[in-house]
């Protein structure tokens, strides 16, 4: 169970409210590289955890914890962001006249708010659990295989692309308490990054983890195409050389190679259609 | 552009069509670690590559390129699987009587049909873009960030959970030629997980791309907590021990340590609603 | 605006209420097929329609009013449905052994129940709009596009996909009232298929309407591969010939030709990625 | 920020396993009546509660992080009863030949995996933020309006849905340990309706709080039918009477009357299509 | 069954056709606060309705045929906001010069276009069934649990919501068309809120209705917590005090207390991973 | 099976790129209009085809394997518009005092690249598969009934809305590359709105095909009703006369009839609520 403090993790401050970057921010909330998606990923993931080992269902748990204030503080950024539209725009009264002509009649204000009517016209002026388009975040996207290593690499995979949007959030920011935040939160994503790589590790590495599952005898899968990389070009145009297509596979079992893909199979002929399955007749000969 | 041969990648038989069988087979098709999401998303993110080395493009569109047959080939098992009930169940009259009475008055390929109903209701026996529980793909699962690392481990994640769906329809498989399907394509889920680890071997391994993205300068990070786990217990308890609680970070750039998250910023104070904002009196203070 | 009788449009009876009928019925209220979508599909064409003659909105909403009452009837024949559990089941005792065996432990009416859960969690035994696997009715199927022709076979395909639906219906029901409620739904989907194409025939069938919209010039499109049909085979087998193969085109605008599909333009070469984008360094180049 | 104690908040133990039962429970997860909804709704709600008076904020958060950690018991409850297969289950090799017979070859084992695929081909055997359809969870259904009375509305509104489902798994459950534990969240969820009404009664109860919002001047509003019930019965029966069709209105400011619904309006006439809409020639006049 | 009049419930009247407006508007119809949905809940609502006073489903069908009168106003208005572009912006050609510079060669009619792309490119200028940001209306919206007093909670809420959204469209309203049209369905939504709660009145109030379910017997559910309001601060702070946090209940059957939230369970711990489940083999134990 | 050619099915330029364009474009890639839906509707139907003649599913992969390549090119075509900023915005400086004031204090860049947040923040400057508007492609769209002839009316649709949104597109458009893209788009739809009303006329046209299925038996529907024209009217006003209100059918099986549409079913009367259904004692009754 759970416990807050009302404080947050780390200081959120706005000086500059931009309503334009409290939508960008959403993107962190609620979109699929955003902190909503790893708090719950990591939250089924230790609630489900199986196995003598306790310690990863312990981790887990930790981080979710975490990952939840980052909800939180980012929410609260959202709301100060919104807080009041900039001095600028309040007192553009003086530009009305050209602003009017070139945006149709419409003042500036409701041209800004118009871009932004999500906020005002659902939450007044606060967060939601959308991406910055307002598409609402769906739990599907929430990873948890019951596999460690697989979700292990399903959370590498999101705190990678989490950096990369937190990256560029601190790339459009222009407020000082912005960047602050953000480079906070890039911080723990760094971290973040590691640690599910250290449970890698710790398992043994490439050679231990792969394939995954491990628990699946390798000798039952095909062994004739297990490590070759497979070249789909019509003409037999063989593919540019990479580490993939040729020496040693990663995790030491095997060698890659180059094969040029073609038919093994032939072409499936299904039955009929069935009398009583709503066909055309002329399915059913 | 793109080429068809009719024929398949890989033999699909079905002995005896199992309708049941059928139903878990839409998992591989339509599920999120099904096939249609790692086709597409090698596709987009091959569409989308940047840079000045076209190898990965290249590696990505033949490998998207080969998951398009393996849709295919699913699909073709699935419809196989609905072909014809099973020929004891169609011949069950036999023990109506019974089977009338447990289940309420229905007879047993009543029931059998009510649990597919999907396949006969919408698609007259025939596979569909969704995944067992009939929830249809969505593309917001296609993942393709811009950023070429991330995207291998959102693809080693993808074909991790595609190897262990894999595995566990080949352990509930009963049919011959569905474990014939199945050992190929676990075979190839194998080597896509070698591959993808393989670009981030040549992009430098741990040390060359993390943390992601490594275009971001890591000195602008927050210095203090960037290789720290953070421990959330209420009470202070420790986190068990792990690779990611002490030692050197997997990048080399740091050292893992353990923090007791606290509070280090103060609880937030949102100012007070609009006049004209649709709140309730009582909030615009 | 809209009134009501409360009376149905025709009866809706159950002698034997059947609740995996009432499942199946769920996909002709909210499944792509069903009557939500047409419903709803009619009015926002209706409510849409500009054009100097007003008799295709009156149409469109004569026919979308009533469409809603095929709602209520299907509603009621869902409620009707799960109004009790067949006696046969209720009396069930006497064969509880050897079910219980057979499954588990579980007695007959837990099965059944748990098949239909969400009837009993979410609803209380009524009817929801989701389609027979509980997968709620999505307003993005409402096709309405602003061309008068283009909706309308939208329209003939809903009622297509609406007939078939009713028909495999029909055949799955073993309740007298239901078959004579389906046996009217079936011919009122036939009609609207009917109607739908007399709009298309009254402004002038094939000549008249294509190619949709036919108010774009049609000296401005591609002339050289507007009636091809292209064959992508990679061997070039020729495709089987057909009414598309050859001829002259169903506008009469053209000739209908085969055209072996090849690459017409280039390799793409997209430019580097900004350094400011959250790329790796090395797309930068 | 947040804290965790690894233990539950209240017991949850199973002595019977029964897979079925995780099923439904996971309406209580990811259903819209479910446990993450209220978590996730509450902390919205909280985290842009504006306004002078921080007591609203500060209980939306308590009871918010209280939430949690009954997401947190019922997916520990779906794991426990997806431990293993009831023990009457794994030995009814006995029952085999007939209900082979019956389900079509089948072994039992399977048809009851078959019903369960999802938590077994994708969790492995664990909860997922899905509701018993499998059906992922979807954010727009955290509702966080901006409004303090409309919010608590949609609290209440959640309870009760919440305290019905849960009621109904209780009916449904059959194992003693999970009705202990749902006995115990049905309690939660009758404080939890009292609670958010408690606020409605403190904000002035209906004459306080209504019409919501009430910072919109009433008197703008339509004074012709703002305590009218509409009747729409085409052949102007009148409605059926109740307390909204006479006598004061809830709010203490108006009289309720009924109103025979006639058309205030015209029919309205669009514009024909622009020239550049791609519509049909025929409906650009 | 259902008949229209093709004239509208009130006058809908455009004066300066304003597309930010109409893309606005769009949350009134698709939006979860909108008319779409409140029509579809009061149906579904009114078609389940059992139990032994029908005034309850002629309630619930009476109003909701009218607000699909309300859908229409609305689609109306949304068409003819997008009649044409304001003259003003048609002839803005003396300030493209600037403009051009600003937007980056694009004239301003294309960056008013490209914020309301989907209107154009999908629609032809007409409404859809969406909300202002192009999401799709989605049926899990429609609450109709089976249990009259919830579902009169879930109304209420729904029409708290929705005056709360028209107030904001209103305060955004520049013609006084729809300052009109919006003033008469504030005055509606007046109302609806009204008698809802007065179903809940008329059922008992507060003591007669809840807790919700009042079938369930309440001296089963847990008798030590059911009025207790549990916070949940780290370090113990209690809750700041309101009405929930002492005094009588509001269904008068028990007194409000705090109670600092503490475990109760203990730490769960699920057995191994089963050897055919997928899992690594580390969890196997 | 399938091969790649990297070159494009048709050239793909941009010589002034345009973002907002960009955005428009996503409409056909991930729109319910676009490629990704015609081609996995194709592939899909083709792959499901049932009966004695192949040509049909020949025919359906040919064309499926040609969308492939649209959607690549659409793709390729969003990643060009992307390049880089125009060159007036990139030295817009000059302008910068004026917008900063119109804008609110916000650069141009910032507000341009606020309109187009989701390319930047979640692909880098890359197509993604979702709309214009960021809603995600979801694959309910691809139909697949498992009847040919409302399958071929499907894909009509789906071609005729398809070339509307080409024609947008293309009237929409300033670059000359993109015009030209686009021509041969537009073409190519064209021809797909043709080939599948050829498969029409090959089966027999519309006396042969209709009604849709035509393997249900025809006198089984209901005869009275299946050439109606229903009019709804609440006063009984006559539907506006047109080519379905009167004459031979369009199958020539039936006679155009107009019917004012009554009730001929009674209200209905659902019994009580079950005692353990979790509803109010009151619907007990």
């Amino acid at each position: 169970m759970f416990y807050i403090d009302k404080r947050l993790q780390y200081p959120v401050k706005v000086t500059n409210p931009d309503p334009q970057f409290a939508r960008m921010l959403q993107q962190a909330i609620g979109g699929v590289e955003g902190e909503i998606r790893v708090a719950m990923q990591y939250f089924f993931q230790g609630w489900g955890a199986r196995g003598p080992n306790p310690k990863y269902r312990d981790m887990l748990l930790h981080t979710a914890t975490e990952e939840l204030g980052h909800i939180e503080m980012l929410a609260t950024a959202v709301a100060l962001n919104l807080e009041k539209a900039p001095a600028s725009l309040q007192e553009a009264g003086a530009v009305d006249a050209v602003v009017g002509a070139v945006m149709g009649g419409e003042n500036p204000r409701h041209v800004l708010e118009g871009m932004l009517h999500r906020h005002i016209l659902s939450t007044g002026m606060a967060a939601y659990p959308a991406n910055s388009d307002g598409v609402p975040f769906d739990m599907s996207h929430i990873y948890a295989s019951g596999n460690l290593a697989a979700d292990m690499y399903c959370n590498v995979a999101a705190e990678s692309t989490g950096r990369v949007l937190a990256v560029r959030l601190y790339n459009a920011a222009h407020d000082q308490g912005m960047k602050d935040m953000l480079h906070f939160m890039i911080a723990r994503d760094t971290m973040h990054q590691q640690q599910w790589l250290a449970v890698i590790e710790e398992l043994g590495g490439h050679e231990g983890v792969l394939p995954i599952p491990n628990s699946f005898p390798q000798e039952m899968e095909d062994q004739t195409h297990n490590y070759d990389f497979f070249a789909s070009a019509a003409d037999g145009t063989p593919p540019m050389p990479g580490r993939w297509t040729g020496g040693p596979s990663m995790d030491g079992k095997g060698e890659f190679t180059v094969f040029q893909n073609v038919p093994l199979g032939e072409e499936p002929n299904l039955g009929p259609a069935r009398p009583d399955s709503g066909a055309q007749k002329e399915q059913m000969g």
